[in-house]
């Protein structure tokens, strides 16, 4: 059995040693240990994924005991994963196609280690593609009206499904506060700029306008403020005078598929940590 | 001889056949063309080089000629440069020298087609570097009691030395009105940053602060609105949470660099048109 | 109605002048015009839009009206695409399905100006997919014994369905000569790795034993040499010692897919010309 | 006191908790730590930083001590650094101008932890730089005849300057066995080139030849084979068919210089391990 073990805490002398000490006692295998201190907050950060026997080991007592030996002295919050567990990932989408078809190709190939519960959508455009690749379709309209409804019934469906984490593959609507509370570093959104520039509506637009030589996209999780939440990842690509708005939108769109699908790999393997609204990504 | 025609009109049609015509009955052979539509402005943008028989070629009679039987015609803006005559730049520095050394020795390589009249400073730090590279360095010091003074000391010196375009180097410093009037899209400033986000005082710290996953550099002429004006270059490079705001300092350093040298050869070789506050780089 | 003309010959005096003339006597507006010329094979290309009014306008007449007056007089080669004809697209593929996925979810976006009549595969596994996005899929196997059988049966489809291109989408087998003979420089490979390093087969075995930084995605036009035709575009991405050979082949997937989709796009718009086993790649 | 410890070993349960352990019970605080394991080689590699109050630390009883009772008993083979002591760092140059430019100003800023003895060229063009900046140039022509001669007073100087290790900034000469031998894992070369391909002489002509969208530029450490040395940086960059032979090169030495200076860095920060032809490279 394999597990990773997240961790962090105020930094102190001896942490990783008491941490690896207590894996060796439980007879677990090493196979990965990364650590990192923020100096001036003085926070320490690790992870670590190890190997057990499987006949002779219970994750339940493991947790347990963990706790009580290791976490509860050194005063640090942590979590531990199964790597075998499937993380349930939702996915919402609007009216754009390339990000949904990129992760359920990725999905159907297995190079995702999730599961697809449903998609939910406030347009119907894109049910022909969860009908493709035969996922659930819940069609959710929103207007200023039927703003809390929507929010309601999309929380049934996170509940029912016990959803760990959502994508907004594009999905061009705010998400209601009751859900980013409860999904906390745990909503992946893509926005079509290099953060924190061009936050907010058509970034390609004002790309366009002000007459960048680089545009980028963004992967962050989402926090009540808009695109202001941790960034996971980015990434940019050159253009240039002879691009009108309409390429550097097409041009994007490979980079949104492409950092969202990182961010998604990134956040199921458990290798994000956050810490004062920015991401510890480990390698 | 070989010269560089750039065109900026009104689209319209024939102009290109116009152009060319006239260089081909100037017995001219053109060796490269190249022309840009801003589709929504309805402009026209042309680049062109040529070779002249040097025995049967005088620039100034060619620029009258074509003025008057083209250019009026068409109610075109144009500039013809001699390929071979070196641009004379004037580089401002203040205390920050890895732009600096890259400069000189990209001059002294001879892989710059310019001359360095002289380096302004307001510091006396760079002197060293100016020594070592034997061009003469001007230090005047900036206060807020001086600045007016100073201005005209600087302009004093551009004119005698007849400078055709001005390199701030991280000069640190906003540059007075007259010399951004005097010259227009010929000043050329480094930024450390992608703009526009991270405009302004210190971008290192509040990328930083961000937690961004790519920082860059950005080199745009001078306008008077700070950091606004149109963008020549940009490029960015990845970095992570491991990476310190010393870190941030250091790896934006050669961005800056290459960047800024890359938008010097652009400016010196007549690729860049400037329309509408962005820039129309040839290739 | 718009169309895009592409030239090639002997560099000489006045072409540009000659061919912009003769658009502008036939009340055309050109939109675009880029060309190029190869110095030391006194070599020139050039890439023309143009834009004429319908009403007026017959493709078949002006390219016997081109021919005659302007192309046969300075003795060059050239081609005339109606921008509105979709090109015919065949895909060959294996067992991969990142590079399928990619072309055909972007078919179905209408973002590629292409029809797509039929996939080609010697497995059976990727037939899901073409049913998903429902393209004809034709299983044929290849063998030793079977191969010159194989491919007529791979012409008398090519041949049948006009097909103008065909694309390599991961087909892992060497084409045969008279495919390759009939459709020069319309035969488009995807080649995982930067090429010329690691032609051939396993080039991410390859790449993981020699520990490069860096990894690389590369389509080609198919000669008969392995690996070695004309290149249409390449990227790269940074690697360290951490990924896997695993890993290298799934980060190389999304590299694979970038750049061979780029290369579709460019030759479907008609923005490649092929000069001494090098592409120009007009902008 | 800081210091950082560099580990290699057969993979095995307990190592890293060693470890440690030890250096807590010296009252030594871990503020780095990353380790690797080659699962196929199931060997075992770290990296560790950490501070020791002053007053309290030597250095030689620690390592004495932690090799008997530490990488005695795990077998393993270990470096310790003191991260105070500048490594004394010789550079062989050619004609070629940009990478020394680079370093030595890069060295005059203090941006790099070394000192510089000493420059070796076969030719006298560069002299000038070295008295630019203040070192010593010693010119020692190659020819085939006084090969081993060249040799020999290379090697005199290496020792008699206690030089740590060597960096071949466009050296273009082969470096004799005797110094290979002895610098193993200390010569750092670049290569113009993203290396395997375009090995040996010329690599611009092969790459302009090739056709190739994209060039690079690799840095290794040297060994007997030419250019198969383990890599330890590599960057690539875009060009296009427009790219005269003479611009690959001038945009090549960009890379160069940026790609040598960083694999520099890395070596003087005691960040790089080699197994099996490959580095390690501790982030």
């Amino acid at each position: 059995m394999k597990i990773t073990l997240l961790i962090s805490c105020i930094d102190q002398k001896g942490i990783i040693s008491k941490v690896t000490d207590f894996i060796h006692q439980k007879e677990g295998n090493i196979t990965y240990l990364d650590q990192y201190v923020e100096r001036d907050k003085k926070k320490f950060f690790m992870r670590l994924e190890c190997e057990f026997n499987k006949t002779h080991f219970e994750l339940m007592p493991f947790k347990n005991n963990f706790k009580k030996n290791i976490s509860d002295i050194f005063n640090f919050s942590f979590n531990i994963f199964d790597n075998n567990t499937k993380k349930k990932m939702a996915i919402f989408v609007s009216k754009y196609e390339h990000c949904l078809y990129d992760i359920l190709s990725r999905y159907k190939s297995g190079e995702l280690n999730i599961e697809i519960p449903f998609i939910i959508s406030n347009h119907i455009e894109l049910k022909i593609i969860s009908n493709l690749f035969e996922i659930p379709f819940y069609h959710i309209p929103h207007s200023k009206k039927n703003k809390d409804q929507a929010q309601n019934f999309q929380i049934k469906l996170l509940n029912k499904y016990k959803i760990d984490f959502i994508v907004l593959a594009r999905y061009m609507q705010i998400i209601g506060k009751k859900i980013t509370n409860q999904y906390q570093n745990n909503i992946i959104n893509i926005h079509h700029s290099f953060l924190p520039a061009f936050a907010g509506a058509k970034p390609y637009h004002s790309a366009f306008e002000r007459g960048v030589k680089v545009i980028g996209a963004t992967s962050h999780y989402v926090v009540n403020e808009l695109d202001a939440g941790p960034i996971i990842e980015q990434s940019t690509r050159r253009v240039s005078h002879l691009n009108s708005i309409e390429d550097l939108i097409n041009k994007g769109k490979d980079l949104e598929k492409i950092v969202l699908s990182r961010a998604i790999k990134i956040h199921t393997q458990n290798k994000v940590l956050v810490s004062n609204n920015k991401t510890i990504i480990f390698s």
